[in-house]
Formats: structure tokens, sequence, C-alpha cells
């Protein structure tokens, strides 16, 4: 199943994807849920983040050539940086820059909704409390992230730094998924998750111990080498197989 | 005023403190909200967080002699972290640690409640924003926060490590307020807010550059010297001149 969020009539609803459609669901992608009989063409929505997280956890340097071009080691254990929930916005929303000086890039990943309400899993149990998968832009302010005390947390959090979606996956394997960052067209970023130092189920395990994770909450993988600066007039996407495009103009 | 916020018939509501009660309150301390009738006695309550924040800011090595103990120097800018709403317990709650084995520690903290949704506002301008203070306990597991990579994110957002309460107060002015942790009774932590190397008013200003602060999103303000390792069987006490105590077990 594809599910989206968007706003109808000034309210955010779900829905589920079919065809170049989106079925309005009433209730919660999270609980109960039940088709009506309103459609949307997924061409005419406004697209929301596919889910509203209490908290959204980001990994660093889980790809190996991207810890490389930035001449860090390859961790032992996964690097968790939170990011603020209000820096979340839609398929389409504007990636919006503070200033027209600072570094501010791209890092394409992707991200894991969770599902259930979990703590202390194993890797084995991970992804039957996964609800599926979408698409994340890392979006990173350089200054602010390399600022004095090394914590990454306000330049990744700043308003609009957070493109997720268009849709939540469930029915996808991800191990093994390409995944691009195209800038105007332009191939910046290409991997396969198959490279992640630290796969998902891994991660949800690693991340659950001592730590609740809750319905909605979000897990964002970390992204691959080929990060680079975002410029006014840009349209940024991240193409997930399987899964689909993110795109997003910059402002 | 001095908002509660507590479990009615498994229910959240919000009170207003009045001597030894608590009036319950129709609605939400952060909009439309009136008394009712009913009254509680705060011994008999079980008090919950005060706030539910989209966001905790934490502000790291914000008194010079914290940074010295931690052989660190005083920053030039506020070193801003998030903290997991999550972690969030209310006055009475146990702080459960993960194991006997880590360091874990109290970090008494004032902490500031956003009153409005803000954005690039002037630290002039910036209590104006501020619905009230209370006490904050960042705990900390030591070992997670100085794990590779250096985020202090995991080690400050394990269950239970941010104890919040008892009372949001609204008319306390934070620039110069005793604040105190006792472990035991004991006096650990002892220093004032005028002592911060960030005050309030610019805290909120340069969080609000570039990033929305949300009603109900909570910045805690920094610890002072002191901080010292709990274990179980402890009652740790973060006091703060006009504002009120927050107490926890340690399990």
């Amino acid at each position: 199943m594809r599910f989206v969020r968007f706003l109808s009539e000034g309210k955010a609803r779900y829905g589920l994807v079919e065809g170049d459609e989106a079925i309005e669901l009433r209730g919660d992608i999270l609980g109960w849920h039940q088709r009506t009989r309103a459609r949307r063409k997924l061409s005419e929505i406004r697209f929301l983040p596919p889910c509203c997280p209490s908290k959204i956890m980001a990994i660093g340097l889980n790809y190996a050539d991207h810890a490389a071009e930035g001449s860090r080691p390859v961790p032992k254990q996964p690097i968790l940086f939170l990011k603020s929930p209000g820096a979340l916005i839609g398929h389409g929303d504007s990636i919006v820059l503070t200033d027209q000086v600072s570094r501010i890039d791209h890092e394409a990943e992707l991200a894991v909704i969770i599902k259930d309400c979990i703590k202390n899993v194993t890797p084995e149990e991970a992804l039957e409390h996964v609800l599926g998968y979408t698409c994340c832009n890392d979006v990173s302010h350089r200054p602010f992230q390399r600022a004095e005390g090394g914590q990454w947390c306000r330049g990744k959090s700043l308003d609009t730094f957070c493109p997720l979606g268009p849709y939540i996956v469930t029915d996808v394997d991800p191990r093994d998924l390409k995944i691009e960052c195209r800038v105007n067209g332009q191939i910046r970023q290409s991997s396969r998750t198959s490279k992640l130092v630290f796969d998902v189920p891994y991660l949800i395990s690693f991340l659950s111990q001592g730590m609740t994770l809750f319905p909605g909450d979000v897990l964002t993988t970390g992204t691959t080498a080929g990060v680079s600066p975002l410029k006014t007039g840009d349209v940024v996407e991240v193409i997930i197989e399987g899964i689909g495009t993110l795109r997003n103009p910059v402002e």
C-alpha cells in the first residue's frame, strides 16, 4: 500500500494511492481507518509530510563514501541526532534558504516510519514494527552544523529543512533500493541502501535501547556521497526505487 | 499564575494552583481556558509534565563553572541540542536508570515555556512570547553523550531523562533566580540564573533565527557546576526560587 497525506478543504487527510488518484480515508493510518468514496487526483493535491512524528531520528555518516568525503571515519556505532519536527515540509513545498551566502546542502535519505510503540526490540523483530518507507531530504546548514560545540541539531532543524514524502510505501523491502538525488535534473548522489553501514533493522534495535519509539516517529538513515550546495531557483529531487520522487523547489 | 497539569480520571487536565489546591481548568493554558468548580489537593494529584512540546531545545555549557568542570571553553554562541519529548516525566515520577554501571548525571536547569508561534524575534521582544518558567532536570547518560560522533541527543533523550515541573509560573522574572540541585537532601549544584552565559531573551532570539518556536515548546537553559552521578534509591530535587521544587526518585 501507498499512503499519502494532503490538504483537503483546509484539513489534513490521509489517502490511499491507487493509480493517479488518492482515495480519501477516514481515521488515521496508524490506527483505525476506512476508505471513503472521495477520490482526488494526485496531480491536484497539496501534499503534506506523510506523518506527524514525535521525533525525527537522523543518523550521521551511515554510508562509507559520505564519511570519506567529509574526512570522517566510518563510525563503529550509529550516530544519532534529532531534527525538529517543525522542519517538516511535504512534496512540492519550497525549501527556503536562510540566506544566499551560507552553504546549505541536500542529503538524500531513505526514511522509515515507525508503526508501533516499541522499546528494546531486537534487529530480528524490528521490521514488524515499521509502517513503511519514504524519501527524506536531510537539508543541512553547514556553518550552523559545524559551529562551536559540534552539535548538528540546529543546522538540521531550520524551517523547511526536512522535506518528507511523497508517499509511505508499506510493501517495499528496504535492503537494496537504489537511491538518488538530482538537482535540476542532474544526478548528484547515487547509491543503494545495501551500502548503509548500519541497516534498518539494526538502527531500529539500537535506537530503541532505552528510548521508546512511537507510532509515526521517523528514522532517516543517512546519506551517501555527493552532497552539494543548493541555491535559489534549484529543484531538488530524492528518488528511491519502489517509493517515488520527493521534489522540492528552493527559494 | 501557577499552572499545573495532572491526571484526573485517566485524562490529562490543566489546573490553576491556589494555595494547596489545583482548580481544574477547561481548555488549554496555551489558548482558551476557563476555571471549573472542581478542586484537587496538590498532595493527592499525579503530576504530568506541565506542557506537551513539539521540541525540547536544550543549551549546553551555559554556565562558565560547568564548562570549566568539563574542561570546555565558555562558548561564544549558544550550543543547541534537542531532547526527545518522549523523555518527559512529571514531578514525582521515577527517573529509571538504564543500568547500574553507566554514569548518569543530574543537571538542574531553568526551563522556559514558549507561548506563541514565533520566528526571528529580537531579545527585546522575546519575553513577551514566554508563557512561564519551570524546573528541568536534564538527565544525561555520559557514555552515550560522549560516544563517537560527539552528538549529545541520545544520552539526553532516554526514557524518563527529562523531568519537568511541577508548575509553570507565569509571573516570575528569570534574570536572577537561585537554582539548586539536591540529592537525598544534600546540595550538589547551586547558582543563580544571573550567571547564565546567554540569558533567556538572547537564547529565545538566537534560536528563533530561521527556526519557528511553537506554543508549548520548551527551552532548557543549561546547568551549573556540580553535576554528579545518580544511583538507584536516590531522590533528586531541582529547586528554583519563585518556581518550586521538582522532585524525582531514581530507580
